[in-house]
């Protein structure tokens, strides 16, 4: 078996066939197994295979049609709410209600959910993560059900592939790592770190549909506009604060 | 070679040995394959290795000994500075100064550091998060010279295991996992979830140790008082405005 870690692929094409149940149950064990905060497991996942379901989440994920298709979705959640529960039933007074406990059980949620995509992988599962869910936590948190000390981090959908689409390419290495401290970067090397990407059949492609001059530009006017990001930055921390991860 | 996901422990003591330079790369290699946003893999690794900065950082990470004895630190970072350079130097106007794009880029680095872990496992190495990383960040920040537009969301310490503690335990899968949506907890099964633990020899030496009658108890007055979460609270929250990830 290849190391899931170097042959992963988003998969946004899925078979109609539903997932074992003894197969998800593994995939959710190794999600478990990663390191969390203090043994504390401030995180829920919710898997959501109801068809009726999936249908009212779509929306919210803006209607990508892999959300219907794909039998499993999971949506990681930042969850401080258990934990305070049974602080609260020991007669403890949990205080996580604060934007520190936000991030932990964020990071937690995280290092959870890609445990779960490579043991996904590595069962022969396809995965494709859906950044959207920051975008309308408001909606999900609503059809989830998430009681107050929980909220959306990110979604995955879930099921047997349907494609097989190529490794998709990354910036060098030396793009992203620094050596003991942080590099800035000239403007030399930002041209050089993205030349291939630039010189691609892929952006060429890409930029002759969307009539645009460059692909920066693909990013700063179509996928993540500054209206968008603005409007969806206030709506995600409405949505924080109305959950109990806010203490001013 | 067992799957890394079901074996890891963090391990707390380390060899002197250094990490080979090409193990290393294969590490970090196995973190940029990690899904991200859009593939604009908005973050950055900072791989610190010389001794003197790793004995200056090792205050903000409460002097944790590992941090000192460990090879090499590794701060995974939300970057959206190198892709706003980018953008900028092609004319396209980059709006990712904005709470969304933390949150997107956390999980960016997140997923990236999940990876890097694992690979470490898989090649003989061992590692462990440091939640402290958010306590102090903008100490770290300031010794990691991170530019605006940059922020630090976790670190790892990495090297050669001069332990084998056991694994760890976990409540059991049901207490994380909720099927179709959220089913919130009775007391029943709060009690239920928690009672292996509870009942545990650790659970009875920490209560001893810690002259306390319960367990969650050590959690809210010792590990992670309301004080500290508070304090650390705001001064995450003003290192993430001051570093441009806020925009009124």
């Amino acid at each position: 078996m290849d190391n899931p870690i170097f042959t992963h692929r988003s998969i946004r094409k899925y078979k109609g066939e539903a997932i074992p149940s003894e197969v998800l149950r593994r995939v959710l064990e190794a999600g478990t197994r990663a390191s969390n905060t203090g043994n504390m497991q401030v995180y829920s996942i919710i898997v959501t295979t109801d068809p009726a379901l999936k249908e009212e989440l779509s929306p919210a994920h803006f209607n990508q049609p892999m959300v219907r298709q794909a039998p499993a979705l999971l949506t990681f959640c930042a969850d401080i709410h258990r934990f305070s529960l049974w602080c609260e039933q020991r007669g403890a007074r949990p205080e996580y209600d604060n934007f520190l406990w936000y991030v932990n059980a964020a990071i937690d949620a995280m290092l959870a959910a890609q445990n779960v995509m490579l043991e996904a992988e590595a069962n022969g599962l396809g995965i494709c993560v859906l950044g959207t869910t920051t975008y309308m936590a408001d909606k999900i948190t609503e059809t989830l059900k998430l009681p107050r000390g929980v909220i959306p981090v990110t979604s995955i959908v879930m099921g047997y592939p349907d494609e097989a689409p190529p490794l998709t390419d990354r910036l060098p290495l030396e793009a992203v790592v620094h050596a003991d401290t942080y590099h800035d970067y000239t403007p030399e090397r930002i041209d050089a770190l993205w030349a291939e990407r630039e010189a691609s059949e892929e952006t060429k492609n890409l930029l002759a549909i969307n009539d645009l001059t460059n692909l920066a530009r693909i990013f700063t006017e179509k996928r993540y506009p500054g209206r968008d990001n603005i409007a969806f930055s206030k709506a995600y921390f409405e949505t924080l604060k109305r959950q109990g991860f806010w203490n001013d």
